[in-house]
């Protein structure tokens, strides 16, 4: 497809187009003529990947920058890329403690595996001091509810990657994690708003 | 308690507990002599969910201000209030459209309630058009999947409304939804972490 075609199909216009392949972040086209060139799949599926990350979930192009290298040079054991990708991923939270000793109580109650370069740990860690500081319930109880529900989808999530090259994988696990969240955020509050609606038995006293 | 208590036990500064009491967020203290006044639990609460809000959320004062509004007034039925008070949660997303038809159909086709006035609604339309841009899965399935675990989650968490009074399930509602969110996402991205880690099963092939 020529440019035009690409840059409408992926919702881009032109001009930014043009910007990811100055920037080194798309591949140039096959070159057909002085002043056309061709575009495949690949470089429309690359865009969509570009745009997710940038226009959808805000992200600095620095951090697509990493994550798009990951991809191109994958030279690393998978489950260390794909942490190293997901971990280009919002929220930042400083990841250069020593300790996260609530995550790390909480990972290994739980029985999942505790890794602290891992991005999640201290985004764990925050997210735990943070329940503790306003008030609210972090009982392993409850902490254990919120795990088995994550354990549950995520396990439908993994489940197409031992199909796919690891370059495909790092694209699949990071648009899947990127995309997904603010789903399952809308969701939970439809949710919310729903069981408040279909009765009272939920309902707060009127004051 | 003094003030410096009171700052102290909240985690802010006095500098900042004065802020918020000049911008009217906090009500003063009960005044016992010309330099000091006296805060009870309320003032703790209250700026415990004034920091969770400002610091750990990063909502802009202006939001703040609405929630405390509507903690103050909640002159509305109580699924109401709190739709408004949840609405001035992130993500902000432009809801003034007049249709949302990707949400509205997921929405029915969930059995859930469809009320294009409630935050989540334009949220979800946007995360759903953003994953059909990207090319993943929206099947009718996957959705239900998400679905399904977000209303496990939900039902055990408006289990205490009933219990409350409007002010005070407001702010229930609206930390719960801020600080679990965080939870739950890193949650997830663990339980994606361990299931590769574990073994091999769900790993990419390596390219």
């Amino acid at each position: 497809m020529r440019i035009s075609e690409l840059a409408e199909r992926s919702g881009s216009s032109i001009a930014t187009v043009k910007f990811y392949i100055r920037e080194g972040m798309l591949p140039r086209g096959e070159v057909t003529s002085a002043t056309s060139a061709e575009y495949g799949d690949d470089h429309l599926a690359r865009l969509r990947l570009i745009s997710a990350l940038t226009d959808v979930r805000g992200l600095p192009l620095g951090r697509v920058k990493e994550i798009l290298a990951l991809i191109d040079e994958p030279d690393l054991d998978p489950v260390a890329v794909l942490g190293r990708a997901i971990g280009a991923l919002p929220p930042y939270v400083n990841g250069d403690r020593d300790e996260y000793p609530r995550a790390q109580a909480v990972i290994e109650a739980l029985g999942l595996t505790y890794d602290p370069a891992f991005s999640a740990v201290p985004q764990l860690e925050d997210a735990i001091r943070a329940l503790e500081h306003a008030g609210l319930d972090t009982t392993p109880g409850t902490l254990r509810r919120y795990a088995d529900a994550m354990r549950a989808v995520a396990l439908e999530e993994v489940g197409p990657l031992s199909e796919m090259s690891l370059p495909r994988a790092i694209s699949y696990s990071v648009l899947g994690t990127a995309l997904y969240e603010p789903l399952m955020l809308a969701l939970r509050r439809l949710a919310h708003q729903h069981l408040l609606s279909e009765g009272t038995a939920h309902r707060p006293r009127r004051s």
